[in-house]
């Protein structure tokens, strides 16, 4: 067994969510916590020097931190309920292709280095790429302190508790400075491999994409005693939106918008809720169309909203712009591989954050399912295999 | 202050639900627990004889256990982020009352007691009137042990853990042979008692009820790399389902339908769920409309499931059909309290349950809000006062 497909072996078991199936590994839980420290031991092991940064993202250095770094490397959270490849198979990647650069006697004329990003997936306070956002001053550090996660803890509560700092949260000059190019390397979301009929892709573009919270108030109440006449419930207007959001996406060339979380409150199965949250994750390629279809959308939620008596809020959580990877690192990227294939996509990645203030690419590795963000998400692992080595093969070549 | 406003007040700090608002008092749970053992401490202060049953039921007695008896009480579970009235109200009434037979020097021909019903809510297990259903036999025990709450422990596991042996559950002739006429005295749930200008109304009728689980199940997927024809997204069907009941209930005359707990797994912003469930708690006045209104609704769910590529299962977990309260005994209630008004309500109480093997009435008392199940939820002390010497009255006169 290769090194890529062993270390991901080792991370089999921590995080399981024996509810939702898949794993849960959000940022600073008991399971992230032990993915961070199974990274800093597989770092020591290779003499690599692990730092944290001011975010919360771990680097693990071969030669002196230093600036023009070629840096690799992922994230290790995952959505709830993930699957095993969606950020570890980047990690774990990274690690295989240090060996076996290594092994060949390589070393290397800049300094290297592998990132691990903190809550890649905003699984636990919502917001994406909050590690890279954080880092590059994208999302300002009061607002990002002030997050909640689902039992209402802050993100600098969290931090805190786990033993960072969040005080020293904010844009890390330092750490980006350093960094010369970078390249992560993910597993497919999509089915665009398949249909290409390649183990391995270079990132064109990521679509633009964000998230918006539709809150709605309307008035709790007895399920039986309550005329219709009488009622305000909030889940209707809500259930309007899930509707509206796929109705006006289907219209939309090439758009997805999606609910995947809704939640109603009090929750009661003989209670008309008092309140009902749900989050619009929207996605279109373009410049102005995802807030478009989010305009649509929302007007939609008002009128329901109105017709029921109820009030709603829209609230933009997250959003970020199309992104087209530098052209001249996919040349480069492009000529070391052989000519692969370019391929979109619409998932959201910490080297898209990054694309906006250094030279950023990004390499895809063939996903047999098609399905990622559940526990179907798979590589083979010769798959697995053409990833690390294209990795390796990229990292000597920047790294020369 | 009055014996019932006070003795409310004493239960002020206890499941207060700081998330949701109002009360979540649950079977088995600490502030349940904290409440079977306050009312243990009142009715030994009285005097009275505590026992609980084979079903997790309490009983105070005022003269020795047996048959014939008048049962009065209600229950002190609520349903999520509850209002303060619902349940505790029938129980400091019945408190209340006692003191107040005593005070006059008041000794009962037959024994009395005052009953506290586990689970009325169905806020934990789902099953509503879960006490008095085990109780009746009209509960099957090995399908209540199997229920399982929102944590995934079952019934058997949560009575085990709180001191009561499930094995026992079921059918209890004789507790039940005990029961001679029994009365429930619990706070109005909807402006019918506004609407009549009356502080206290006897019960007539409450309407045929039930819930209903959907369950769909589709793919759960990435929200950004999977393009909308690629979806089977269990959310839009569900979304279908609370559209249609509103729809279909409106349709039907005085029908009320209402979705308010509703759970998308894994819950993700950026992942289309694999599952949703959600609830329908259904009632409409008359034989058989209930049904008829659920299979309409199903109808739409099996529709919208098959459009989405989706699977949907129905399961009735609970259903009552319509109770029309004994004649006699609301005669004799009408007589002792000089011709209140009778009411009809779509909540169900375990007085209905009981009402299929024993004469069975209820009190209500106004609700200046019209608002039950949320912490809106209200009675005046005047009011409370008056059901409180209402219930006292009736007391005296079926128990001399």
């Amino acid at each position: 067994m290769t090194t890529a497909s062993r270390l991901l072996g080792e991370l089999a078991d921590t995080g399981r969510d024996r509810s939702r199936g898949g794993y849960s590994r959000h940022v600073f839980d008991a399971a992230e916590g032990e993915l961070r420290t199974w990274f800093a031991e597989q770092a020591a092991r290779r003499g690599l020097d692990v730092e944290t940064d001011r975010n919360g993202n771990l680097w693990a250095w071969w030669g002196s931190p230093g600036p023009d770094a070629v840096v690799t490397g992922s994230h290790l959270d995952s959505v709830p309920g993930g699957g095993a490849f969606d950020g570890p198979l980047g990690v774990v990647s990274a690690l295989d292709a240090v060996d076996s650069l290594r092994a060949k006697g390589f070393a290397p004329a800049r300094p290297l280095a592998v990132v691990v990003f903190a809550e890649e997936e905003g699984g636990r306070f919502g917001v994406p790429c909050l590690g890279s956002r954080l880092l590059t001053g994208s999302l300002d550090p009061d607002r990002a302190r002030a997050l909640r996660d689902p039992d209402g803890v802050t993100l600098a509560e969290a931090a805190a508790r786990a033993g960072h700092d969040p005080e020293r949260f904010g844009r890390d000059d330092e750490a980006l400075g350093r960094i010369g190019r970078f390249v992560e390397l993910h597993v497919e979301q999509g089915r665009g491999l398949i249909d290409l009929g390649s183990p391995v892709a270079v990132g064109s573009t990521v679509i633009a994409h964000g998230r918006w919270r539709f809150s709605f108030t309307g008035q709790g109440n007895h399920a039986g005693a309550t005329l219709l006449t009488d009622r305000s419930d909030p889940m209707l207007p809500a259930a309007a939106v899930v509707a509206a959001a796929r109705r006006f996406a289907a219209a939309a060339e090439d758009a997805r918008a999606t609910v995947g979380r809704l939640v109603p409150t009090p929750g009661g199965t003989n209670v008309i809720a008092s309140t009902v949250d749900l989050w619009l994750d929207a996605r279109v390629p373009g410049a102005n169309r995802t807030r478009a279809l989010v305009e649509e959308i929302s007007g939609e939620a008002r009128s329901a909203a109105a017709a029921e008596g109820c009030a709603v809020t829209v609230t933009e959580e997250s959003y970020s712009d199309t992104v087209t990877f530098d052209a001249g690192l996919r040349d480069e990227l492009n000529g070391v591989l052989g000519g692969v294939p370019a391929l979109p996509t619409g998932a959201g990645h910490d080297a898209a954050i990054l694309a906006a203030h250094v030279p950023a690419g990004m390499l895809y590795v063939r996903n047999p399912t098609g399905i990622s963000h559940a526990p179907e998400e798979f590589a083979e692992a010769g798959d697995v295999d053409r990833g690390a080595s294209a990795l390796a093969e990229v990292l000597e070549h920047l790294s020369t």
